[in-house]
C-alpha cells in the first residue's frame, strides 16, 4: 500500500479542525449559539518578528485574529486572516468561509513536513508561537484538505 | 449571545471528520501511507427501499462507498458518490475531493435537526442504517460546512 517506507504522521494526534472566516467573533457566537461552549479569548497571532511567518518560502507580516473551542480530543479553532499573503488569506478569498485544515501533534513539525513532502505533501506556510511551532502542508491535491503540523515543545 | 433558548448540539460530542472523494480508495490509501493507519472494510451503503434517503425533500436512489478511519474520538470518514442526487455528489460536483462534514452523536437526529434550523441550518439530506440515522444538515451559509447529526439508537 505504501510508496514510501516512512511514514510521517505515525506518531500524530488528530487534535483540530481550523475554519477560516471573514468574521471569527460572527462564527464563534453561532457555534456557541449551538453547542453552548464558551470560546476562549481571542488571540492575535504576532508580525514577522516574532512568528517568523513565512507563507510559500517568503517572509510575510501575514497575522491572524484565532478562536478557539475545546470538544475534547481536538479543538476547533477560527482563524479570521488579518492582511497576508497568507493560506488563510489565499483560502478566505477563494472559498469563503470554510475548513482550511486539520491539524496533528507531531513530535518535530520540520521531520514530519520534511516527510510529507516525501508523500507528494508540500509545506506551505511556517511560524513559531508562544512555546511552539507549526507548519501548514498542502494536502489539497491528495485530499482536498490543508494538513497542519503542530508541536508544543519547540519554538 | 444567543438568540435562541434551545441549544441543539448541547449534548453533542463531535465524533467524525467527512470527506468526499472521487476515489474513496485513492485517498484511503494516501491517509494509509501518512499516518500508518488501517481503515476499516469499505462499507456500501444500502438503496433507498433500506436506506429511506432523502435529499432536499425527495427520495433518492443515491447511495456510497465508505471507508473509515478509526483516529481516537474521531473518526475520518471517506464517501464516494454513487449515482444521485445527493449532498455528497452535488459537493464533488462543486468542490471536488474535501471535507464535506463534520459529525456530532446526538440523542435523537430530528429534534437535534429540527433546533438547528430554528438556528438557521436547515436540514437537506437524512437517511437510515444498521442501528442508526442521520440527518445532514446545511451551515455552509452559517459556518462554510455541512454538520451531521448521528445517532445510534434509533433507526
Amino acid at each position: 500500500m505504501t510508496t514510501n517506507a516512512i511514514v510521517p504522521l505515525h506518531d500524530a494526534v488528530l487534535c483540530q479542525i481550523g475554519f477560516v472566516a471573514k468574521d471569527a467573533d460572527r462564527v464563534a457566537r453561532k457555534i456557541s449559539e449551538i453547542t453552548g461552549l464558551k470560546p476562549g479569548e481571542p488571540i492575535l497571532t504576532d508580525g514577522y518578528e516574532k512568528a517568523r511567518t513565512q507563507f510559500r518560502g517568503n517572509p510575510t507580516q501575514a497575522r491572524a485574529k484565532l478562536i478557539f473551542f475545546n470538544m475534547g480530543q481536538v479543538s476547533i479553532e477560527i482563524i479570521e486572516p488579518i492582511g497576508g499573503p497568507s493560506t488563510w488569506k489565499e483560502f478566505l478569498d477563494k472559498h469563503g468561509d470554510g475548513v482550511h485544515h486539520i491539524a496533528f501533534t507531531v513530535k518535530s513539525t520540520k521531520a514530519a513536513a520534511d516527510d510529507l513532502s516525501a508523500h507528494g505533501i508540500p509545506p506551505i506556510q511556517s511560524g513559531v508561537f508562544e512555546g511552539g511551532s507549526y507548519v501548514y502542508s498542502d494536502a489539497e491535491k491528495e485530499l482536498g484538505v490543508i494538513l497542519e503540523l503542530l508541536d508544543s515543545t519547540s519554538g
